[in-house]
């Protein structure tokens, strides 16, 4: 029987998303906790991969078990014997041809950015300290410039392993909450580090270091040592994965 | 020369506001904080105590130093030794005669409920888990019969030692974000553990335990026996100390 299982992670103490041998990380937790629950070693998929640090909101995986649960006891059961840093929001069943990653028709991440002079005690792991105050307006006509389908080379990680550097993006925006920004990005599907490339240079042109014109210009160079440095993972949450048609 | 400062902190791993012996309070690191920036041993007198386990997001303190420093070096030195669960939002200089305690016009608290059968791992230190989804109208209906002045000894701590139990509320009301349920109350003072045994009450008020029009009757008794045991701390927050015509 496969299941589909939202959860939510803290992703501070982990080393990312993907099984790596003598680190924590989620996969590798949650299969444990599958294990220690059902008493079967299964392999866990996921909608795509998280970097060390970044968070979930909503990250989907899917796995199948040989003996069958009601999805209610896995939920209560996982729920008891996941740490702290991670929370099972909902488990069902899923049809067999369920892929997390290919049936996914969009996803969207949330960056967060304290921005203010002094570090925040409830912000410091889940948001990015920039102290200059940023023009959110500025960042808003750059992060405008995104929108649409375009080649994203020049915020692609060059260890980046998609086939291709096309993505659509539909949503792009801040938003200002007093010293808090959250910058919330919705596709099709990302690039490695495309969130976080976008964001180091979107937070150049709320400093001034860029105009936001020179955004859609910067796409077009199609060059990824044109853009600025990537920010750090802390401040990006994935935060939902959308199944359309599903 | 007197200085006003506004601070930040997590409560988590604090034992109250209020200095003990041997104990890590915020009093106490935050007076141990400026003696190792100016050298200065100070007593700092705050809007009011909190109890082990709340936050801050804009607790309000004030303290005398012989020496005369900028402001702003106050701000950032200050910032620079405090530990991560401190925040200095603020630091000005302030009149003779202010008192961040008699001062103030009211006190605006937020307490944040995470209304789920699950666990989040990124409000289980900030938010009360109440896993039985509650009715947010029925608790605004009597959420909305504490405005006003009353006494509120059936809300009073017995070790409470304000003169009297009689309080004006000005705003006292819950607003709903998916699982997170957000009370928000102001009044001129509190009495001790008001805004907590406030919650207790009207949490069972939601869960269907009792009537929103039975918390009118509540007052009325004065007595602290008729309502519900006080909620947990972690989920209240001291949001702000307003001081007006100041």
């Amino acid at each position: 029987m496969r299941y589909r299982l939202t959860l939510q992670y803290d992703g501070t103490e982990f080393h990312g998303w993907q099984l790596q041998p003598d680190r924590r990380t989620v996969q590798g937790v949650l299969e444990d906790s599958i294990f220690r629950m059902v008493g079967e070693r299964v392999r866990v998929a996921a909608s795509g991969r998280t970097d060390a640090g970044v968070h979930a909101h909503g990250q989907v995986v899917t796995f199948v078990l040989e003996r069958e649960w009601p999805a209610e006891r896995l939920f209560r059961g996982l729920n008891a014997v996941t740490p702290d840093d991670i929370g099972i929001r909902d488990v069902a069943v899923a049809p067999d041809d369920f892929d997390p990653r290919r049936s996914a028709s969009s996803r969207v991440y949330v960056y967060r950015i304290w921005n203010a002079r002094w570090e925040s005690p409830f912000w410091r792991r889940h948001a990015w300290l920039v102290p200059r105050r940023v023009d959110i307006d500025a960042m808003n006509r750059a992060a405008a410039a995104l929108v649409g389908e375009h080649d994203f080379t020049s915020f692609r990680a060059a260890t980046c392993d998609a086939e291709g550097p096309v993505r659509r993006v539909l949503v792009s925006r801040f938003e200002r909450d007093e010293e808090l920004l959250l910058y919330r990005v919705e596709a099709t599907a990302f690039l490695r580090h495309m969130v976080r490339n976008i964001i180091g240079t979107l937070v150049e042109v709320g400093e001034g270091k860029r105009t936001a014109e020179s955004v859609a210009a910067l796409l077009s160079a199609r060059d990824r040592t044109k853009a600025a440095a990537t920010a750090p993972p802390h401040g990006l949450t994935l935060e939902q994965v959308k199944y359309e048609g599903r």
